[in-house]
Order: C-alpha cells, then sequence, then structure tokens
C-alpha cells in the first residue's frame, strides 16, 4: 500500500489517477478509459471535452539551452493545437474554447498580444473553422501557465481507442518523431545560431505542432475502428490502443526509416539516432487508426503496419516482429 | 497608446483584455460582455460554459500568515464552487466538469487524496447532482494550480447581467463579507490558536464558500431580469450589473448592517470596520439579482434596493443616496 510519505513524484499520473479515480468515483461514469476526450450528452448530442495545460519550464523553456527565445505566439499556438487534436482524435469537430492564463506581473504586454495572435492564428491555420473562444480567465502566478479547454462534435459518433481488432491496418497521418527531433535540438547547448533551415524547421515541429484536423472526420467517415493522437510517443500510445483494443500491432521497420531519414539533420547535429524520435518522440499530434483491411484509408495517412490477435495475456507493440517498449522519460511527472 | 514595455502588472486585467480580444475578434461572436459563463449553442441547446485558476500564494495560501494551514479538501471543494456558481448565476445548473491539475512533484499522495475528496465532497454538498467529472490533465510545476471548467445548462434561458430596468427590485442570495472577513483573519499575523468558534466558522467561509445553488434556477423562474455572482465585492459587481443594464443601483445602509452585525467577531480580532467587508468583500459567491417589482422574489434573497434610471450619463451604486466606488486591490493584477 502506499505510504502515507509517498509524494506525486514517486507514483507519477497512473499512480496518482489511481489514488483521485476511486474517490470521484459515483461523479465520473462517463469517463472514458483514457481516451483524448471526454463526452457529455446534451439533449442527444454528444459534447466532447478536452483539456491541457502548459507550463513554463516544463512544457515550454522561456530560452532554451540551445538560446532559441520560445515565442509567446507558439505558447498560444500549441495550447490550441493539443486540443484541437485530441477533439480530432476522436473524429470530431472543435466548436468552442475556454483559456485560463497566469501570468507573473511582470509580463510585457507584447507577449500578451503575441500570445494572443499565436491563438487566432492556430485556429485559422489549423482549420479549426468552427471554433468560438467562448471565455476565460486571468490571473497571477510566478511561471506561466495556460490551460485551455476545448469543446466539440462529432458527426457520426465518437472513434475510442477500444476498437481496433485483429487484421485492421494501423496508419498515422500528420507528423512522426519531427516534434521529438526539434526538443532534442533546442536541448542543445548553444547550438541555435549554427543551425540549418532544416534544423531549424524541425525545432519548430515541437513549438508550433501541426495536427492533422480534417484526418479525424476523414477517418471516422472511412470507418476507423479506432483512433488517438499520438502525444506522448508511437510506441507508449499504439500500446495504450492496442491495451485498450486486446490487440498486438506490428510495425514495418522499412515505414519508420522514411519517417526517421527525414530528421537527419538534427540527428547529426545532436548525434542521436533519428528511429529513436520516431519511436518515442511525442507532441506531434499525428493520428494513429486503425481501419479494417478492406476500408479505403485516407490518402494522408501512411500505413505503418497491422494488428494481430494477442498470442498471450499482454497486448505487445513490434517492429518487424520483435518486441519494442516506451522509453522512460515520458511520464509527466518521472 | 500602450509603451512596448508595458507590463500586465500595470494594466490591470481590463486592460489585458482590451488588448486581447481584438486580436481574437473573430473568433469570439458568442462572447458575452463579461457574463459569468460563456455560451455555446449545440443543436438548438444552449451550453453554458465557466473556467476559473486557483494558484498557490494568490489564492491560496499553504500555510496563512495566522498559522492556519490550508487544507487541500478546500481547495478541491473551492475550484468547484466558484464555478458551479458561474453557472448558477446564469440560472443553470452544472452538467459536467474537466479539472487540470498542476503540482510539484514533492506533493504528498495524501494531499491529492484530500484535494480529489474536497472535489467530491463539494459537488455533493453543493447540490449540483447532475455534475458529471469529464476528464482533466495532470502535470508538474513549481507551485500548486488548478484550473476548473464547468459546463452547464439552463431549463429557462440564460440570465445576462444587462437586464435589470429602473424600479427593479435589487436583491443577493447567500452569505455578504464572510469571505473577506474570512480572508482578514487568515492573514491576521499568528492569531490562529486564539480564534474562538466564530471566527474559525468566519475563515472558513474564505476557505470553503458555499455559493446558493438553486437559487439561480429560482431566480430565473422567479423572472429575475438580471443576475450575476458576487466574486469580486458587492460593490465593484454590482457597479458591472449596473452599467451593463444601463441603470444606477441604490442600497439602504440598515439592511447591509444586518450582514456587517454578523462579522463583528472577525472585526473585533482585526479591528476593521465589518461593513467594509460587506462592501468590497470577494469569493462569497452569493448571487445578485434584478427583480421586476411585481416579481414574488424566492424567500431566500434579501431585498437589499432598487434599480433607478440614470441622472447623468454614469451608472452610479449608491448607499442611502451617496456614491460608493470600489476599493482598489481587487484587480488580479494590480
Amino acid at each position: 500500500m502506499n505510504q502515507p510519505e509517498a509524494t506525486v513524484g514517486d507514483l507519477g499520473e497512473q499512480g496518482i489517477l489511481d489514488t483521485i479515480l476511486p474517490l470521484l468515483d459515483s461523479r465520473t461514469a462517463n469517463l472514458g478509459p483514457g481516451d483524448d476526450a471526454g463526452a457529455l450528452n446534451v439533449q442527444g448530442t454528444e459534447i466532447l471535452v478536452s483539456v491541457d495545460t502548459l507550463v513554463e519550464n516544463q512544457d515550454f523553456k522561456l530560452i532554451w539551452p540551445s538560446g532559441l527565445e520560445h515565442r509567446a505566439y507558439d505558447i498560444g499556438w500549441k495550447s490550441i493545437a493539443q486540443n484541437v487534436s485530441d477533439i480530432n482524435a476522436m473524429g470530431g469537430r472543435s466548436t468552442g474554447a475556454v483559456i485560463s492564463l497566469s501570468l507573473p506581473p511582470t509580463t510585457s504586454l507584447e507577449w500578451v498580444k503575441d500570445f494572443a495572435q499565436g491563438i487566432a492564428d492556430a485556429i485559422n491555420a489549423l482549420g479549426a473553422k468552427e471554433l468560438t473562444i467562448l471565455g476565460g480567465d486571468l490571473g497571477k502566478s510566478t511561471e506561466i501557465s495556460v490551460t485551455t479547454t476545448v469543446l466539440g462534435e462529432t458527426a457520426h459518433g465518437k472513434i475510442l481507442r477500444s476498437g481496433a481488432k485483429p487484421g485492421d491496418v494501423i496508419a498515422v497521418a500528420g507528423r512522426l518523431g519531427d516534434a521529438g527531433a526539434g526538443l532534442s535540438v533546442l536541448e542543445h547547448g548553444s547550438s541555435a545560431t549554427t543551425w540549418s533551415r532544416a534544423v531549424r524547421r524541425i525545432a519548430e515541429a515541437q513549438c508550433k505542432p501541426v495536427p492533422p484536423l480534417g484526418s479525424g472526420p476523414r477517418a471516422a467517415e472511412a470507418g476507423a475502428n479506432a483512433m488517438m493522437d499520438i502525444s506522448d510517443g508511437l510506441v507508449r500510445d499504439t500500446a495504450r490502443l492496442a491495451k485498450s483494443s486486446g490487440v498486438s500491432i506490428d510495425f514495418e521497420r522499412q515505414v519508420l526509416q522514411k519517417f526517421a531519414a527525414r530528421l537527419a539533420p538534427a540527428a547529426q547535429l545532436t548525434k542521436a539516432d533519428p528511429m529513436d524520435w520516431v519511436l518515442h518522440g511525442g507532441e506531434d499530434f499525428g493520428l494513429l487508426a486503425a481501419f479494417p483491411a478492406d476500408a479505403e484509408v485516407p490518402e494522408e495517412f501512411t500505413v505503418l503496419g497491422v494488428a494481430k490477435a494477442r498470442s498471450g495475456r499482454r497486448s505487445l507493440v513490434t517492429v518487424d516482429g520483435k518486441t519494442v517498449t516506451a522509453n522512460a522519460g515520458f511520464d509527466h511527472f518521472n
């Protein structure tokens, strides 16, 4: 059992949730098994709800070790991007948002303007054309913190993580590994002044992610059995989808290598294996979807592999048949 | 014009909003003129949305100057209370919530349990019986921060701040001044060990507010023309309602004094004038409502005064005909 002196850092996210959820038991009837967004039934229509927080020095650094300044614009952009991605991953369209912003009083007004412009531009550029800002909250803090809640609707009913079946084709839309590679170059000491245009683009994938909106509803229309966005890394998130669905999933290394090849400029700079970013990098907010073998997979999806019946009691994620496990380091508390 | 070096501390909340809102212009079509909650139309049903953030050392102190420890339970309670209050103030019922919690990794697991219990108990004890927790977010920070978003619905259409008419009766339900008095005793150096039971109850009004749920929908049924919750103080919030409605509002000192009399134990301790708490204290989350003169005001409301036609171009708040203005110090950034 837990010691009274246990800390949230000891337990990690799942341990904390395992502690909290029983206390809220009677109040969480609609809470899905870890899906990207919650759902509320309103007069027969299902409203999707997603919330995410960005905190200074945890989710971004105002000045990265590479020397790059993190723009307020990008913080505004990402706070929208990661939440509309969650709605997208359920096959939905984002319709409304509220934003709570906590700021040190010394923050410049220019910073706030730049932040708001990033929000407005993300909504437009990502194509969340039905999204309206419904309200917000402003307050004081010692570190910058932004919490955005996005509401959405689906036309075809929501797509869960749990519906993948043996024989399904597993495919991805959007970027894979770019944001992870971007994080590595941003963290790479004092290098920003030497970056090539290609490296700068990779860094931007971390600061200003582009989830493939539109692909969520298109995948739903094409008959996807299961879907989620990749926020914590391909292997970690695929393992969640596989476990929820009771299947194993095998990827083809050759296809993954095509994604890795695009990250060569970052790998040269940081002396890393780019395949690590493809397998374990988070925050690209690409879509991972399982389609029936006879479905017409929308063209922006790349088929990475297949779902298989489990051979034992555990759901496995394999690459060319060889088991891979998630890197440590993606739990927000570990 | 704003200087480039202007800070959010210089501008205050309204100045920041005046900067942000034009940038989000095309995206804020549904944003009301400062009402308690935003609204989203879902297939003909109006969904109300409210968000509020509590930040350590801004909205609560883990140990107050008086020596009182602020319980995690109360933080969970208040994060629910202040948002269901916003929905209540629109005449609505709360139906769903998402909660984002940012914590230092050294936070004890007991703290998290206590926090979750406060959430569950607030939902039950305040009577938000349709409220379901739909999801949340957990992350790391150096200071504790909780952002709760609550969704709601109304049966009779939402009640705005802007509908008060000359001749309307102005009434309040719930506490008035208690939370402000509570804040004063909590801040009163090293006094907690000497508190009487009455003072402890007043301190609790700050830590664990009890918005009068049920009174919002009842006021709506009784035909209230305008409504809002009192979160920033009676005078400040009444001025907002008066300005939105284009009226002036006059209160009777004799009635306000009855509320002040209840705060005598706190006033004795801190050598304060309890009328200051009644006029300027925030966070009781009582309901301020304007009823037509011939309406049957629900019995839990106390009539404080009347709305009058403006004599000049400005909306005034008066007590026995004498103008009162809001204290400084309630802007989150000033």
